[in-house]
């Protein structure tokens, strides 16, 4: 650590701060201009660029007392590779504005810096420019920007007839939040899929690959997205409960809690899994499993039935 | 306006309110997919990619007193627009990511939009993707996505022998900002300009074809960012006082608060002219003007000597 461990952000300043900030973000080959200019610049090959944002507002998208600086990186970087991951594009470069009170420890600041460009490398992306300022409330603005070689897979394009298919953990997230929820830290596999989602980033170039008609990224709930699926494509899908694995852990905070451990699997959204639809069966990929089909009509049904459950998250 | 005006984010509640912003922005032939899914889609021309991110903060760079929500969103497009002006590039698409309270009124989010658009046009941009949620203070994330023909003009290429240039309005922001600190609400021209700044947006690529060596967007104060390029460039500048223009309205501000104006010019930063160093004088083009020169040596000098005015601004 370059400051003093108790060093603010007011202690260290904004250029000192930038500066071993930068010195944590590798630069790819494709970065003919990294931070530091006034704009980074990219070599793109001729193509299809994809670019998402997000916004994480402490006390809405984490908590500091829930979470290390480290794990809320790893989080924000996943959230966003994700984005890219759902079009079934690969992200190459990211931009990281970071709003924070003057009191913030700059060690937080250097920990989740150390996060986002851990998280970026398991994709090869790189950090390539930012911004840092004041701010009552710790807000990170992050956008990513990513390549994609076929024509990119849209919300829109399910069709009657097609399968729905899940990749990727899913209600971990949802179930490590229950848990600290209720002040416990364990199982820790969950509390650990809360902090740091493992999103399954060869899925989505793999689905589109495979002919995939229509995907989504799994972030406000299994059931939710799958409704701005089934919304976009004007159809109806349905889901098999039975075809949901359960994991371990999150059977055994059901049989603690008393709740029906389905209900995490189906409401849970921010282990940013992806939900797929393909033309049949047999073109569903490795790291795929077929959970459901599409129909003609509207909405999402569980098992044929309309499902009453906690389906989803707005943010208003 | 499609909501009733006392209507506030949580009244609207999220999607609506999505539904009305994406509605303001006019999508250009080279998006493939706007906003809406989990990515938007940009078709781009072999080349380089030229990208820029800001934030901006409530109470920290505006001021919902001295600002209406229009004027936020110009000035938000304004600043991210200028930093791929400050590259020779030109910008073709952004992302926003608004963060503000459940209270906030929902008039307050559609004007902004409303004017950030309108910015956006004037280069010819689109608003291809954002987000939107809740955070205590009214934050905007914005990126900025552009191209540029050329090889970008950087900070760092200034030689001993150019000439020192600069393009655009220059004062007038700082001067306004004076007026309005004191309860003053004129002279108007000044106070326009706080509120939205004109950055030169052709004077970019129309230095980068004249053979600029190095170019910033002036955004911190004349000094501040003359003595970045200065640093990256590792070399002197000097800034001839008398080449300075010392607009009317500025002469009246200065002279009824008893201030030097060129303090204002040399000090002020938000109007997002633009530094460039050329070869030579006869290089320098249209809408540019000579203000002073590069030597060896480090440093910003005025007149040949040190200034001791106020020169900039740092966020923390």
């Amino acid at each position: 650590m370059p400051f003093p461990p108790e060093a603010t952000l007011a202690d260290v300043g904004e250029f000192a701060l930038v500066a071993e900030l930068t010195a944590l973000f590798e630069q790819g080959d494709h970065v003919l201009v990294g931070p530091g200019d006034d704009a980074a610049v990219l070599r793109v090959k001729q193509g299809h660029v994809v670019v998402s944002t997000d916004l994480l507002v402490e006390g809405q998208h984490f908590r500091n007392d829930w979470a290390e600086a480290v794990d809320v990186g790893h989080r924000a970087a996943a959230q966003n590779l994700s984005d890219i991951n759902a079009m079934g594009g690969r992200a190459h470069s990211l931009t990281i504005g970071l709003g924070a009170p003057a009191d913030l420890p700059a060690r937080w600041a250097l920990s989740f810096a150390a996060g986002f460009a851990a998280e970026c490398a398991k994709v090869g992306a790189s950090v390539v420019g930012g911004d840092l300022t004041r701010c009552d409330q710790v807000v990170v603005a992050v956008t990513v920007l990513g390549a994609c070689k076929l024509t990119p897979v849209r919300r829109g394009g399910a069709r009657p007839g097609d399968v729905l298919a899940l990749a990727g953990r899913q209600g971990w997230s949802a179930g490590g939040l229950a848990v600290l929820t209720r002040g416990f830290r364990s199982p820790r596999a969950l509390v650990e899929a809360y902090r740091r989602p493992e999103p399954p980033y060869d899925a989505g170039p793999a689905a589109a690959e495979a002919g995939a008609t229509a995907m989504i990224d799994v972030s406000d709930g299994l059931l939710a997205d799958a409704g701005h699926l089934a919304e976009a494509s004007g159809v109806a899908l349905d889901v098999l409960s039975d075809s949901l694995e359960i994991p371990e852990p999150l059977q055994a905070v059901a049989q603690a809690t008393g709740a029906d451990p389905v209900r995490y699997v189906l409401g849970g959204g921010e282990d940013h899994s992806l939900l797929a639809t393909f033309p049949d069966a047999d073109r569903v990929p490795d790291g795929w499993t077929v959970i459901g089909a599409v129909s003609e009509g509207e909405g999402v049904t569980v098992d044929g039935a309309a499902y009453d459950g906690d389906a989803g998250w707005t943010h208003f």
